[in-house]
């Protein structure tokens, strides 16, 4: 603690880098939460960039540090005290992340998240993510979560006593991007254009809880994405939409279709290629997660950025 | 630069602790890399702690920040400028971890790492992961490397030149743990006990050389240990021996048998478990990695400690 203070009195510019174990803290007021990540080795991929999984963990472990860091970590994956005691817990029920640019090894980026209130008894949580030498803008991210009650596993109102936690957290700014609500038609095994079946959890995918953690899905989502898809574009964005939780013996199917780029509802983009996304338990069972895909070309924003 | 110089200055007993952003520095008089790495929520697993996987991703991501480091990173996987001329790679042909103590969430682990000779044609990198804040001991991991061509893909001498750049980084001290060199009974569909079958990479196990990363195997390997060990046992050890590398479309098969205690050769632990491990192309074909590991029942090191 003295080596902060001593820092802050020598060089007050310096403090807002300063966060010596990459482990954030609050800022702005106490409204933003940050932290600094370096990327690893072994976070990049084939492209030699970050994977979307690397950022969504990110995105996790910021959400997770800042509740912690307000002082309101009632267990260990982000419930308040108040909604220890009650038996609430938070759902993920939307994720949007878009992503202007992927860092590679050795990139440091800052992560901010802040929280706001998303209709009567929701929490919205967005994120910015910024290469931190430059402060160019690399992604953007919202979610929106509800509380569920673990005993009935029924959605809960906020209750005041957690209202009164969490509300000074709020900030009332709009979401960092706007809410994806393009309604896709329906994706099953007649209408997809690549499955991919039987996928299992393994033991290393599981949190605390016994669940599938919200990230593992999207490397599974991917898995049916085609190939020369996912060879030759970059993913420019996601959006899922969560259903319901995965356990460790369930056994998934990965639907994935193309949307066409003329009746996408607004998805046009002249060089890129939209996908929708189904994954559900397998045998034709319940959905467990919705998504949607755009890709763009391979370094073609590496390519628009030096010929401006 | 100059706010390293001005820290030294005012607090120079704090300058070894300092590594901002977590890229860590070579330290010991040039032969030492050290490295912080905070836990992540992301990095741990159903026990609350972070999963072998995490470990040795740390060890991947020190031993490539130690040749970055010495100004010897020729491409992004650790050939040095004179390996690249030369189309040499590093290949690893063992890797041997001993795990005293797992780390949980927002734990902060020092890893240092050094290189040593290894024969005439062979060089030695060890690992010590220590508690940051306490200094105990938490991981020592062992691993041998020899050269490869990239074109006609046989081992290769070190040349002189390679040498000249690498020589001065070795010391000269036995390795972290003794060489299990064990030999272990044969292993195939006859005589395993468990057998997971068609395992296939996903895009994003591959690493930037289109090739399967090593850390990925022991997820694979831990695929067939059997669920009552995973489940009530913790890994105390795991040595690997690497044999050939898995390319993108292999169908690998994981096979595991329990080894008997009383005839496992030196491996008995009254209260443990042992398994040996093969992974290998399915329908019988070659093999990739030969493992073997250690267990013991989960939380016994926390009870012997609290009672000591």
């Amino acid at each position: 603690q003295w080596m902060m203070l001593e820092w802050k009195t020598k060089r007050p510019d310096m403090l807002s880098d300063m966060d010596p174990f990459g482990l954030g803290r609050i800022v702005e007021d106490g409204f933003i939460f940050r932290q600094n990540f370096s990327i690893r080795s072994y976070e990049i991929g084939a492209d030699r960039t970050a994977s979307v999984e690397t950022l969504m963990n990110h995105l996790q472990e910021t959400a997770l540090n800042h509740v912690k860091n307000a002082g309101l970590l009632g267990d260990g994956f982000g419930s308040t005290p108040e909604m220890c005691k009650k038996n609430l817990f938070w759902v993920v029920t939307k994720m949007q992340v878009l992503v202007d640019r992927y860092p590679t090894w050795g990139d440091v980026v800052q992560v901010d998240t802040w929280v706001a209130a998303s209709g009567k008894n929701g929490m919205r949580r967005d994120w910015l993510i910024r290469d931190w030498k430059t402060g160019e803008i690399l992604t953007r991210a919202s979610s929106n979560w509800v509380m569920m009650n673990k005993v009935t596993r029924r959605l809960s109102k906020i209750p005041d006593e957690v209202r009164a936690e969490i509300e000074r957290y709020f900030v009332d700014t709009p979401p960092i991007i706007d809410d994806d609500n393009n309604k896709l038609p329906k994706l099953d095994e007649n209408t997809a254009d690549h499955v991919r079946d039987g996928l299992t959890p393994k033991w290393s995918d599981l949190d605390v809880n016994l669940h599938v953690n919200n990230v593992k899905y999207v490397g599974w989502i991917l898995e049916s994405a085609p190939q020369p898809v996912v060879e030759n574009y970059e993913l420019a964005s996601i959006t899922l939409e969560y259903r319901r939780e995965c356990m460790k013996d369930s056994v998934l199917q990965s639907l994935t279709s193309m949307v066409g780029n003329d009746g996408g509802g607004g998805m046009a983009d002249p060089h890129g290629v939209d996908c929708q996304h189904l994954l559900r338990l397998s045998g034709g069972g319940g959905e467990i997660v919705k998504g949607r895909t755009k890709w763009r070309p391979k370094y073609a924003n590496r390519f628009r950025r030096s010929s401006s």
